[in-house]
């Protein structure tokens, strides 16, 4: 498809289907058009937007197939992950609002329940569409109500237990699940494990089932051909026939491999899947991640997910130059120990790029994991190698050590193995908003027993915690840093081994303290600027540490400043609970204790641009300022005045 | 084997066998004895000590085989669950402490690494033991050292999603790694989904492999037969003449099935395995739970779990007649709902008995979903489910909810989807230990934007909290209950519907506040009983909300009473934080707040009976008392001194 692309394409067919009850009255003949405008809108629109490229791209064909096919919105369609949705998003009334993808207030970049009927499960994490469409199947089921539940996964989503332990509960569900394998042998990365090389071995072991293998094989009007084969010897027959034997096993209806760029071949097998089908049926489609562009289909990574670019070279535009990314630096770090420490490993689940490994992967490459989308094995297996005297680092955004939970818990925390958490994304994330954000880390890991926890504050520290994680044997140890870019500060040539449960004294001052951990710093280092300039002296303090809290550096700023403020990137629980705790415990509060925690507020934040999601949660110089303020009126107003005051405020 | 069993049993060749390296000087003839007394002296201790049975009963030979070929603790044997290793440890130098099983300062009831050399990972949650042993494996492997990782892993533990993301990683430890599927068709009931029904037409499909199999298909002296099928057709056939495919897909060398108490197919099948095999291996072993004790053998439940029992007879042990347990009031409750309410439906991971569900199974078997050893898929199936406008219940341990923390966070809680969390098991869980303590759930729920969260105080209230979730659509809500029996209130005729974050006065005083959460209520009086005998007249509330919370109620009793205690079974960041980050919120500690806050201590504390658990933990009424005396006496004596004496007792 050497076609022109066009920042505004012209889509005479498309600008005639704003739904895709508009869609179903086109004739199958007319779709190949559409589906070729729908890319040009796509391309257009990911070039003025940034975002996810390579997947939507890939997914043209099949979004216009399966809405043509299916009775969305009551068959219940479900994109894993979300990220490839944007032409479903185009074709589901959203193509007016489509330019505002990723922007505060605008579209999200995945699906979202509160954006259209179209969306009936927000996806994000990976290879949830499985439980959910069977959920959703089940439910109409029970209920004796139309409607299917359509899952379209990657082949590196399913690499997670998750998709399995849904596979394994597929069958009560019946034809009312549909789950369409996207095979395109790419998740973000290259995708790992002996399932890949299994679908490697289907898509190669033959050629793709066509409209005429499909006629051949079940007669020349397609009559219903997947009742034919009921009985169980027959299916083991065509199961070897065709590959597929693996999800045959497991009570599954396999139908492929498939051309997923064929609409000739795609809109016949998937209308007799819908006819036809007496069990759970899964469609292996094959489809090119970054199809039908050039500059993506080219690149490595298929223009998974981009900057805005100039639609017709290519082109994307530079990130302005700045500090290192956060991301950067620790793997820079992590790098140097481990030329001198042989016993460091690393660890990481699908995102060898997102989490800087992929320099790891090439200087140590046997001590290199990418283990796909599985951070539950990636956690206990770094327990094991941990357990055997190596030093692992499992570098895991804090969003997604949310899915390895029990095995922090169970494997790595009660028995008290020397286990390295790289926490990255930690705190707001920006665009990709609410299901990435890196809220909770240090709550639930902050209240387990044994375990070490601590946020860098800016690069500097970054490599001074990836160092001392390094060298801490007797306890799991985990630390966070933020996504993007450093503050700026010099990186030490020497990293320094930190003391652990010591925090340190950025700025002294005596009448206000603020408590900081990870990198509000600079906002509280700003602050403390414009109250030192009211007169109110300013002690900074960056805790390095939640647990164990440094109680004596707390206790001396409590003892010594008027009012105390804590602030961190994260939600209830954390900083301002721990330090409350401890106070409390010592008696600290009892004849007073001007106390306040500064933290992210109790709902999940739509998307934006960083520095706006952290105004939004109150969390920048001005409302440290404010928070310390309003403290220092409820002294000298009274407590019920001070009380009234305060209500409007937090 | 219809032998007769004695509690005291006779074990002349057991008695000179204490440890592997004994068993390894035995004549392969031998070993058929030492099973017969290994399996005697299991019963006579479990009779002795009550515990688990059946799952020790079904692994005897295996156990003395795998300890026989394997070079155990250089080759790393990972018992999957751990609930079956009693024969192990009986095996490896235990023998002496093996009748203080489960009891306090006894032997864990699973492998626990403090305890042996032997066990080189402790387990018991489900499903760890292949991602362990990889990474046992690895770490050698990277290391140019010795030892094998060996899972050994029960059917039902195959249905996690975690066990699957291990196989997927199996590929690159080679043949260090060793996977024994125990297949039992049962895990603690019996299986469910499509890789069951694998399992059981693999073992239907075919006669056991044994050592005539063997020989005829490989040869007379079984000459390394698993390196002779190197290439994939041969491969391929093989794998269809014995079943496994699905595992050979995975990049699995399968073999089996074998029986797995025969001995004399078992010890070569392993040897030739350790001697010959040139990827990981899977070894597909067939046992039956309870084997070789006729009551267990005859049980539905197969002895999984049991009270002592007399060992001629297999009589139990009569529990103490009490109130209901806190699980079949729940499950009354749950039925009482769906009566009348055809939305409701129920979903248990594996645990129908467990969870008090196998009675609404009985009753409506179309809403119940028990999703095997799956907690991930529970979550995000209910999620779809009330999606579509079902009232789902996921009744889940609150240790294993860490499993799907995720999906509450990002299925349920972000997308605000009236998912109903019943979660059993909350707090201290006595001779089940450290593993299955229930101790994080309310800090990790409570921190979620949407979730509300509840806490029975006593078994009248659970029914209530049951009626209240079923009617709540709003959003998410969890109610977390003990394990054990009620306290014997008398159980409401009619459920009441809750207020939303509103706790109760259970009693009215005036100096001294107890603001508790959960089952910790019926301390709180007696400790007020106490106090009030001391003069000190003592509120006590039961806040029934952890959130919402009731600020309106904690403000007035903040407000007036002297010494305001929090108290919960739950580690930090829960209750206490919230009531905490609440008072500093509004600036109610600004001039003075007496508040202590008393939860479970920072360590995983070991099995003992919950009574003496919770004594340790220093949340009886003793505890109570005595830290409210010292909150006063901080106040009389000056801060300095009561700083000091505060200093030795918390």
């Amino acid at each position: 498809m050497e076609q022109q692309h066009s920042p505004n394409p012209s889509t005479p067919l498309l600008d005639q289907v704003p739904t895709p009850e508009a869609l179903r009255t086109l004739q199958p003949a007319q779709l190949r058009q559409l589906a070729d405008e729908l890319r040009e809108e796509m391309i257009a629109t990911v070039g003025h937007t940034g975002g996810h490229l390579g997947s939507g791209l890939g997914v043209v064909e099949l979004t216009v197939a399966l809405h043509y096919v299916f009775n969305t919105p009551e068959d219940r369609l479900i994109w894993d992950v979300g990220h490839q949705a944007y032409p479903h998003k185009i074709l589901t009334g959203r193509r007016d609002r489509i330019r505002t993808l990723r922007q505060g207030g605008g579209l999200s970049g995945f699906t979202k329940r509160s954006e259209s009927e179209y969306d009936p499960f927000g996806t994000a994490h990976s290879s949830t569409s499985i439980s959910a469409a069977i959920g959703f199947a089940m439910a109409n089921k029970i209920k004796g109500e139309p409607g299917r539940g359509i899952a379209v996964i990657g082949d590196g989503a399913m690499s997670a237990g998750m998709a399995y332990e849904a596979m394994n509960n597929a069958q009560a569900a019946g034809n009312r699940l549909v789950v369409i394998l996207n095979d395109n042998d790419m998740s973000i990365a290259p995708p790992v494990g002996g399932l890949s090389g299994y679908l490697a071995r289907l898509v190669s072991s033959g050629q793709f089932l066509g409209l005429r293998d499909l006629a051949r094989k079940f007669g020349r009007h397609l009559p219903r051909p997947l009742q034919m084969a009921a009985k169980k010897t027959d299916e083991f027959a065509r199961g070897m026939a065709m590959g597929g034997t693996l999800f045959e096993e497991l009570g599954f209806y396999y139908v492929g491999p498939i051309d997923g760029h064929d609409l000739d071949a795609l809109v016949p097998v998937l209308e007799n899947v819908r006819d036809a089908a007496e069990g759970p049926i899964l469609i292996h489609v094959v489809t090119q991640k970054g199809k039908g562009y050039a500059p993506a289909e080219q690149a490595a990574d298929k223009y998974h997910g981009v900057q805005k670019f100039n639609v017709v070279t290519g082109e994307q535009a530079k990130a302005p130059a700045g500090p290192p990314s956060y991301t950067s630096v620790f793997a820079k770090a992590l790098l140097a120990e481990a030329e001198t420490d042989p016993t460091i490993c690393a660890i990481t689940a699908a995102m060898p790029t997102g989490t800087g490994l992929d320099k790891f992967a090439q200087a140590y490459p046997d001590r290199l994991f990418d283990v796909g989308i599985a951070e539950q094995h990636a956690v206990t297996f770094a327990a094991g190698m941990a357990a055997q005297g190596m030093r692992p680092f499992c570098a895991i955004y804090s969003t997604f050590l949310q899915r390895a939970y029990d095995q922090v818990v169970h494997d790595v925390a009660l028995q008290n193995l020397p286990v390295r958490f790289a926490i990255d994304r930690a705190g707001l994330v920006g665009a990709d908003g609410a299901t990435h954000a890196g809220s909770f880390d240090v709550t639930y890991l902050a209240s387990l027993p044994n375990m070490v926890v601590m946020a860098a504050a800016d690069e500097a520290e970054l490599v001074h915690m990836t160092h001392t994680a390094a060298r801490h044997d007797s306890s799991p140890i985990a630390f966070r840093y933020p996504r993007g870019n450093g503050v700026g500060v010099a990186l030490p040539e020497t990293p320094q081994l930190l003391e652990i449960g010591k925090g340190r004294v950025v700025r002294e001052g005596s009448k206000v303290a603020i408590l900081s951990l990870g990198t509000r710093l600079g906002e509280a280092l700003k602050a403390a600027d414009q109250l030192d300039a009211r007169g109110l002296s300013t002690t900074v303090a960056d805790l390095r540490f939640v647990k164990p809290l440094d109680d004596d550096l707390i206790r001396r700023l409590i003892a010594t400043h008027e009012v105390v403020v804590t602030i961190e990137e994260g939600s209830i629980g954390g900083l301002g609970a721990h330090v409350l705790t401890m106070a409390s415990d010592e008696g600290l509060t009892d004849t007073g204790l001007k106390i306040r925690t500064m933290r992210l507020p109790d709902i999940f934040q739509d998307h934006d641009k960083p520095d706006a999601q952290y105004d939004e949660a109150g969390l920048n110089a001005p409302h440290i300022v404010d928070t310390v303020l309003k403290a220092l009126r409820h002294n000298s107003a009274g407590i019920e005045d001070g009380l009234l005051a305060l209500g409007t405020a937090v």
